[in-house]
């Protein structure tokens, strides 16, 4: 891994969507969108997602100069379109106007339709969380899962977020509804390795950690089986019905082709009640008693959600953000 | 199982709680809710908890004339005290206001402290969607689930409700975020049978489908392991903070102690934004692309959660509500 400082890393990414007729603030704030996912460590859904991000503006699937605008309102929710715009800044408007309307009513709901992939939902909870709110957001995807009972992708993986604002360090939780991500049994595949738990069902049906009879199969298992599929049904069911936009089945198969997609935000205040004192001892609380709990493996104290995020911050931007050498001049060549 | 008249179950459920203290009204709608679980096949949770909830009363933690009080409000959230009273009509009451709340905002939470077991988590999901809103409520437990990384109890099972309105059927998803409960476990150890997936991990902290194993190690599995151990965390600490109310890590070991839950309550009101017909349109389109997916065994479509409730129902309502004999003389014995 190249570690490359991050302002330079947002300022190459900058330039980048400013050729590709971002305006400049715009492209800044992409830029530093992408910059700081990989900075906190989730590199899965940062720099190595910019090249795919490109394409999808080549392609014409992601209009760069395309705002999200107010379709309805009523009260503390709002129903926006994203006209195709980039993922990362509709979502992070459309988190802004769920803040807004969370500091007037206590609570503000977002719906929006016709979106991009917003890459790493994280985001949108650390930025809720970093105005004080509880921010709950989720995305519906292409079909990628099998639904329960069936054989073939019929659910999206629908990342969901939860975050709770903590002065210590934000609690996020960020987990799409597959156990594995297909990127993930690529991985554990080319390591020749098995999957700690089960990951899928093989050709027979059977539950399997080879991530090969997976690939094999294309039967990734929803998180909890039937659990989680019935989640990803409801996620997907509450982000279409409400922003009235498309649903998973409607959403085709090709990766490079995943647009127009649903997505909700949702910020609650609760602050609004006057006892933020006390709210946040009792998630410290939590956090001590989670540190506390006996450890499966000694000296592996359980983590919450999120945990990780802020030392991996602070590490990446004292020594460079880690970015793979040949992605990144692929980025420059882009 | 024998078969009992609805109404002569409702009744019976009603006489002895007017005995337990309850005023009329109060014994009549929580015996109907109890009735009103079998009814609709939730074996585990409706009349089979009754002599459970009976023993609560007579220990002191649940106060049968208690009702839930405003504690704070703003704008579209409510905080709410519990002051013990019955987890069903306390949580029947909060959902009330999340939709009244709703109706006005387009949007409800509340937040309540200090209650009691909420019995059929379901039971909510379906009145906010009768009353045609979305509804999305949880409750947090005692702990019952090792926390991932952890090889002792110290998250609950925190069962979260999602419910979607539907003409042909409410879409419902009721769902604890363990595997498998414990009892669930010892049916399968009573018959004899492995569990058709993982469950929880043996004593070597190896996952298993011996669900003896399990019961031995007393380590059941969250749903996708690290992913349902998060959201169980995540969702304590919304319900905690926001009713200041008492964390899963301070509610003991003991089943009939277990009092004082925080719990959640969310409605939407989609309605509000005009569009109910496409909104309608879209649930239906999505329950018929997974009625459609290609199912796993032949004769066994896809189901959406919630999809038996309504031929149960109307069966049990023809044939009588099914209840076990020695249970049915136990609570004719209260």
């Amino acid at each position: 891994m190249q570690r490359i400082p991050f302002s330079e890393l947002q300022s190459a990414l900058t330039a980048i969507l400013l050729r590709l007729g971002f305006s400049a603030p715009r492209a800044r704030q992409c830029a530093q969108l992408f910059a700081e996912t990989t900075r906190d460590g989730v590199y899965s859904h940062g720099v190595q997602r910019f090249p795919r991000f490109v394409a999808m503006i080549r392609n014409g699937n992601v209009d760069v100069d395309a705002e999200p605008t107010l379709a309805a309102h009523f009260g503390a929710i709002e129903r926006w379109q994203g006209n195709r715009g980039p993922g990362n800044l509709n979502a992070w408007a459309c988190m802004d106007s769920a803040i807004a309307l969370a500091r007037e009513h206590g609570i503000g709901f977002v719906a929006l339709a016709n979106t991009n992939h917003w890459m790493r939902g994280g985001t949108y909870g650390w930025q809720a969380a970093d105005a004080g709110m509880v921010g709950i957001c989720w995305t519906n995807t292409l079909p990628n899962v099998p639904a329960w009972g069936s054989v073939a992708p019929s659910i999206g993986n629908n990342p969901m977020v939860i975050a709770v604002p903590r002065a210590s360090g934000h609690v996020v939780l960020d987990m799409a509804m597959s156990q594995f991500s297909y990127g993930a049994l690529e991985s554990y595949s080319l390591r020749g390795q098995m999957l700690p738990v089960d990951g899928g069902f093989d050709t027979n049906g059977e539950p399997t950690r080879d991530p090969n009879a997976i690939l094999a199969s294309n039967r990734a298992l929803p998180i909890g089986y039937w659990k989680g599929s019935g989640l990803s049904i409801l996620l997907d069911m509450i982000a279409a019905m409400t922003s009235l936009g498309i649903a998973t089945h409607k959403l085709g198969s090709d990766p490079l082709q995943e647009a127009g997609l649903s997505q909700v935000f949702l910020a609650i205040h609760p602050e609004a009640f006057g006892s933020s004192q006390r709210s946040a001892q009792i998630i410290d609380e939590i956090v001590d008693s989670l540190h506390r709990a006996p450890a499966a493996q000694v000296d592996s104290p359980v983590r919450y959600p999120g945990e990780k995020t802020l030392r991996l911050r602070a590490e990446n931007l004292a020594l460079g953000v880690p970015v793979d050498p040949a992605l990144w001049q692929q980025i420059l060549a882009l």
